[in-house]
């Protein structure tokens, strides 16, 4: 078995996390790196990562998660928001990067900003909430891969009260939605999920070649 | 620069792929495997992932989707569908998994599956295939680092008509949603796109701390 299957293989999600041990800087600057090189849907990242470190908000934010423990007993947890009103404004500022990273001026990149003006201006707020939210589903994706790899555990969550969120954190008024949580740490000896075979679709089922 | 992130780095959205070069059959392998230990909600994997050899096939795709030279160039086109419509079946058929994995009679799994059950049941129609598609999003993440880790070059794909494909391939007949295409193989080197700095929100911008 190869070093990647070996890395999935290893993950699993963790539901007891050891509470002494914490994710170092250099692992948690990694795990930063991978989500803000995720791919996104025009590369517009209409994302934001929120990293809690405050046990208090922690404590607050665990009854608006079905009470699940690894809220407060993660090394970190990461709450995955995604911006609900993409507009014109996120597509200039991202503009300004293309032109300030690939040396280029502002007019050059105007057709590749009208284009994109142009797909999100046709979406309804419904789509256009909907198309943002799907980002951090990749961005989730990759960085499950990079945590593997790391050995850092990782549990991801949909199991939680948006709104309960949002009264807490203030999001909405920053035009965020909260989509994920994904708590990071290292699972404790006592966890006995680590111990359970994976079940997955055989390959059978999951593919068909055409 | 640690590895995981040269290989992140490494990856971009491939424009224009090598005609000649075809991916092996073991980094096939690693890859499929990539997708089939993906995490997904409650563990459920309501998707299916269509290989496309068939170069005719992918010829009628092409006009299918804007046009795109990398359904037709790149070595292999995965067609990344969701189930429209998760029901009992669905959860009764992971149960019958769990019970056969984890070697427990199928009365000591239905606590989990009436658990699952009650949690798509008070989902709407809209919401079931909503879920269901998000889902595939993780597994492209997942999967986009897995291709970048392998060297395999990657192409994800929005930009199709769903509707095209579902009249070519008779998806929706088999309950399938395709919600995303990936295009793999090698670069061509001609394809400038390989040269361009990535643009990326900065730290302060795409993190906070909380």
């Amino acid at each position: 078995m190869n070093q990647i299957i070996q890395d999935l293989n290893w993950r699993y999600a963790t539901k007891k996390f050891d509470t002494t041990k914490k994710i170092s800087d250099n692992d948690l600057a990694t795990i930063k790196e991978s989500l803000r090189l995720t791919a996104t849907s025009f590369g517009l990242q209409s994302m934001k990562f929120l990293i809690v470190e405050n046990p208090e908000v922690r404590e607050l934010l665990k009854p608006a998660s079905w009470g699940q423990a690894q809220i407060t007993e993660a090394s970190h947890i990461i709450i995955m928001c995604s911006y609900i009103d993409i507009n014109n404004d996120h597509v200039d500022a991202y503009m300004q990067d293309v032109s300030a990273i690939r040396e280029i001026s502002i007019e050059e990149t105007a057709p590749f900003g009208d284009y994109i003006k142009g797909a999100i201006t046709s979406f309804s707020a419904e789509q256009k909430e909907l198309w943002s939210s799907k980002q951090t589903y990749i961005a989730l994706g990759q960085v499950l891969h990079t945590c593997a790899t790391l050995r850092v555990d990782s549990t991801p969550m949909e199991g939680f009260d948006p709104a309960a969120y949002d009264e807490i954190l203030g999001l909405s008024a920053k035009n965020l939605k909260p989509t994920l949580v994904l708590a990071l740490g290292y699972r404790h000896e006592e966890d006995e999920h680590q111990h359970y075979p994976k079940v997955r679709k055989s390959n059978d089922v999951l593919f068909e070649t055409i």
